[in-house]
């Protein structure tokens, strides 16, 4: 990560601790290790996230509609879908310091170590050589690699390995408390399986025909062994995905019609096109026949954002398997029962959030000739900012915090207000620009005689003047979602 | 529960599934107990319940704000707030079935069983006998009672009973993958510790000054061992819950407004005030010093949907104990440091979701002198309905769905709108009665002429023309959320 991008993204997670964006988790307690709590404004940045995205999926398309299973699932599902077998990432423990690795980080570090010491030429063949092994899942030849590099254990700094095993990613727990043994359950690894579930029921009570979707946000839970990056990769995290139900040999029609939907959805709200690309998978998972991930630069390089797959009819097929029940649409256009195949679109919640937050962070110098000045600004559009409009009386006397709550009572039942009297009315720009604040309605001395105030425009800083009544016409407008659904 | 009230419950039951407003979870693999699924109205609903609440409580309270905490938590937190020692359900296993019982329960349903013999004496002594017990955790005692009544297991039709253990209702996961033994953490029992140990991060971060609030809504999980009476008590449910911290000694004050506030909540989307009551608490636990639940009358009696507790600093104050961290305020008014002392409201969202549909169901007799006549209808206030208004072609030709696409591409720009043009337009205005669409849009052969449309108000059934361009703002008003907050 170059100097200045390690910056950024030190000073997005201060900013987001501080203005109460992100809170690392039971903090108190000296924090949970990959976990995250979401603060006043990140609650309500994230809350404004879920609704564009369902606005957009669910809304404005009357083939999707939105349903919410639980985290809970019957066991059997995720033998069905293939994590209780397959969902693995492989393990090595180091005997003396009892500490166990992901084998494949090690080996990523070691490759970035030989970059940084520019052997250039070793860390091209050990990547080349890790990427074979991972992809016939080796595990011999794993360890083979971590010995030949002389890979020691960052605690003790022995290389005294045991074998590489498989160690499954998801959290179990037991439910019920049967005195002849519980049954275990998972916590579900990914939101995609309760809607597979669902697909019958759906359909049915609906009266949905092919082709239509069914969208889900919600929790899943992952055990990664090694979390980094803030909020980039948690073990407690948020999807928001679509499964979206076709005729069998239609699927590549709405691929391409996904994928280019979605980019459409990340760019409406102002994020940089610059920064966004396609990355087509090559190596396929074995229930795809096309897959691409929408990748954002983050300032530690290019992250998977959305994942759009073409999964086939790979889940539903095994759900028929294993449940015994049907998994079929009947067709009357083509007078034929088939099991759909599925177009799916998942995005991160939480990456897509650090995303907006690295977008609109900046740090402005606002120097003239004869002064140094800056601000911290949060450039969000006014759809997704927690805060719609700031009331701010100018000063704290003479009627005018009398006449700025009369405002805020009125506009607070249709927009998330903020208020503030404290401080220059100078200070209180800069925190609201840098909580992402589009508006600020000022009211001053004027306001008194002529019924209007000033609305500031956190982007360009500039100022108008309106009349107070037509103060709901103007933020609704300015903050309305139509401006970016289509 | 009376003939009657037994059949509204199972009437509105399978509406609720019929029409893809809860399903059982993993239906297709026999379900998972206690556990269950929202489909695509119940999606909806379930939103619309929570922002009514979010804008209720945060949107128009300058002094409370929302937080997002995660459901995995640091495991001392537990251990602080009582639940790791306390939370416990006392059990019984039989020995000849290896079934295991929750010893209440098996009491509870003696006493019902002497109520129906007419053995009202019998039925009294023993509640009185067991609330006895349970007060002061007798686990012998609770035995006793168990065989004194002759109580036989359901299964094994025997006596032969082992002692009665408590057994803690908390779900317990591994996380990490420490080679040395892994971190046994828990699925949080309730939201409101995501609150409390946040406390320091949202007042320093948001400059909040007591008296201020803290909300969330969220995820918790209990090992229920016999859950009941559809989403009412299940092992995975959802929580909305508010923690108003106050100066020591304002509490009582605070704690009778709110809960004032919060049955004017209830009762604003038009629930039946002659089904609501308070309970006060006589037996208060231990960090309580006042409680009142709101109870609703269920078909299965009064039961309680909300909790509004005062529990004094004892949260805070073993959260300072546990973290050594100082959990205090400086209240500049009284140039003091004090843990504030804090009033709690606690709604489950469920239950609420499942008091509207019984609130607004309705099978409503139609019949006139000359007919018989029947519709299923829901109720539901505009503001909380899946769908705000359908659009709805006459026929489906000369036109009309072109004429009637036109409007609802305008209007889901607004709003969650429902378009059908299937069937009779008698049939259609049942099938939007019974999923709760409060208007519906009618586009007929007069519509082309003069641009107006009729709209159907659900409630009365009644019809009045407008013209095609009022549709926004009419729509707009009806469905406004300023309808219900104040």
């Amino acid at each position: 990560m170059a100097k200045n991008n390690d910056e950024l993204f030190k000073n997005v997670i201060s900013h987001a601790k501080e203005y109460g964006f992100v809170f690392q988790s039971s903090e108190i307690y000296d924090g949970l290790s990959a976990v995250y709590d979401y603060g006043q404004l990140g609650a309500e940045l994230k809350n404004n996230i879920k609704t564009y995205w369902w606005k957009a999926m669910v809304q404005m398309n009357e083939n999707i509609v939105g349903i919410d299973s639980a985290i809970f699932m019957h066991p059997k599902i995720w033998k069905a879908s293939g994590h209780v077998d397959g969902f693995n990432d492989p393990m090595i423990d180091n005997k003396d310091s009892k500490k166990r690795y992901r084998a494949d980080q090690l080996l990523e570090d070691k490759i970035s170590r030989y970059e940084k010491d520019g052997k250039t030429d070793k860390a091209e063949k050990l990547q080349h050589d890790m990427d074979e092994a991972l992809k016939a899942e080796d595990l011999p030849r794993l360890k083979a690699l971590i010995e030949e590099h002389e890979i020691v254990c960052p605690v003790s700094g022995t290389r005294n390995w045991t074998d590489v095993r498989q160690f499954n990613l998801m959290f179990s727990t037991q439910m019920g408390a049967m005195a002849d043994g519980s049954d275990e359950v998972y916590l579900r690894p990914e939101t995609a399986q309760g809607i597979f579930v669902n697909f019958l029921n759906v359909q049915k009570s609906g009266r949905m025909k092919i082709p239509f979707g069914i969208a889900q946000i919600g929790k899943a839970f992952r055990n990664e062994v090694i979390a980094r990056q803030f909020i980039m990769r948690m073990r407690e995290f948020e999807q928001m995905e679509m499964q979206f139900f076709v005729r069998p040999g239609t699927e590549m029609e709405w691929y391409k019609h996904w994928k280019e939907t979605r980019l459409k959805w990340h760019l409406a709200v102002g994020t940089n096109p610059d920064k966004y690309r396609f990355h087509d998978h090559t190596k396929l998972a074995h229930y795809a026949n096309a897959a691409v991930d929408i990748e954002f630069e983050f300032p530690f390089g290019f992250k998977e954002v959305e994942g759009i797959h073409s999964r086939t009819d790979f889940d539903l097929s095994q759900h028929q398997e294993f449940s015994g029940k049907k998994m079929q649409f009947f067709d009357p256009e083509i007078n034929q029962n088939y099991v759909p195949y599925v177009i799916e679109t998942s995005i991160g919640l939480d990456r897509f959030f650090l995303l907006t937050l690295i977008n609109s962070f900046e740090e402005q110098d606002l120097s003239t000739a004869d002064k140094q000045d800056s601000r911290s600004v949060l450039h969000l559009h006014p759809a997704l900012a927690p805060y719609k409009a700031a009331v701010l009386p100018l000063t704290k006397k003479d009627g005018l915090p009398e006449k700025a709550r009369e405002i805020m009572n009125r506009l607070k039942l249709d927009f998330n207000m903020a208020y503030d009297e404290k401080d220059s009315i100078g200070k209180r720009y800069r925190r609201q620009d840098a909580i992402g604040t589009p508006f600020c309605i000022t009211v001053d001395h004027q306001s008194l005689e002529d019924n209007t105030v000033t609305i500031r425009h956190r982007d360009s800083m500039e100022q108008e003047r309106v009349a107070v009544d037509e103060l709901e016409n103007i933020i609704a407008k300015l903050v309305s979602w139509k401006n970016i659904l289509n």
